[in-house]
């Protein structure tokens, strides 16, 4: 499947700053937990249940490598797949805030906070959103400042 | 395995600023590249050949997360194993400055910025570092700014 073959409805003239995306939400399972921490993350208390509880988390936490990919899979079913979208030059910030535990389910909103056309290539522009997962009590459990790259809508950069 | 059965080398005593540490390197391959992007990224140019050749990446590559869960890997394994580690709050910045292909080789440095022990919690203090990942042609391909909290080293805190 080629670029030109996607569905593209997002370009970059239909982020604003102030804009509110409700991505859905996620849960977060102790075998995916493990999974993740396994592979990039083998920390004690990402991957071994008796260690984790002597931690100060009490049991085992998602690493948070793996929180901010399941927030990224959420951005990218939710808004990244159906856009122009190019990549991103880097992230401004993450916090991770409060443990991802087996069992969470994890809400995230992705908000637009400022869009600028490139100067140097008018065919796209860069978008710094927020990013921001909530657990099911409604507690902010991470959030991103990130940058994305996205195309402009065919035949707008002219009017730039 | 408890944490106090670890062997532990590595407190926030044994960090300064200006310390570097190579962490050695890894090589990235094709099939994980599209089976994470497939889990947490699935762009077209992360796991769609086709795609990606006719993208401005000219070819499929790693997603930005999985780049970061790599580089993860080597400060754990090369690091982190060792040490006191008791989790990070945040990172302070990612920056993404080149593409990671199938069959790059990723070298990663550590360098400590900057230490300070925790006013609140006397046991542990907060180190700010830099990762470095540079390709196997001397690219650096991406950085990282964090955080890390680390447990003092026993009878330590009691001379804050």
């Amino acid at each position: 499947m080629s670029e030109g073959m996607r569905s593209v409805s997002w370009y970059f003239e239909d982020f604003y700053p102030g804009q509110v995306i409700d991505l859905g939400e996620r849960h977060v399972t102790e075998a995916e937990i493990i999974d993740f921490a396994r592979q990039f993350d083998p920390q004690p208390f990402h991957i071994d249940a008796a260690a984790a509880a002597g931690s100060i988390y009490g049991g085992v936490i998602a690493s948070g490598w793996h929180t901010c990919s399941m927030m990224m899979r959420l951005v990218v079913d939710g808004l990244m797949a159906a856009s122009s979208s190019m990549g991103s030059p880097g992230l401004d910030g993450v916090r991770w805030l409060a443990p991802v535990r087996a069992g969470d389910t994890l809400r995230v909103r992705y908000e637009t906070v400022k869009v600028k056309p490139s100067e140097s290539k008018p065919d796209r522009g860069v978008v710094w959103s927020k990013w921001v997962a909530k657990n099911q009590h409604g507690v902010d459990v991470c959030t991103i400042e990130g940058m994305g790259m996205f195309l402009r809508r065919p035949g707008a950069a002219g009017d730039a």
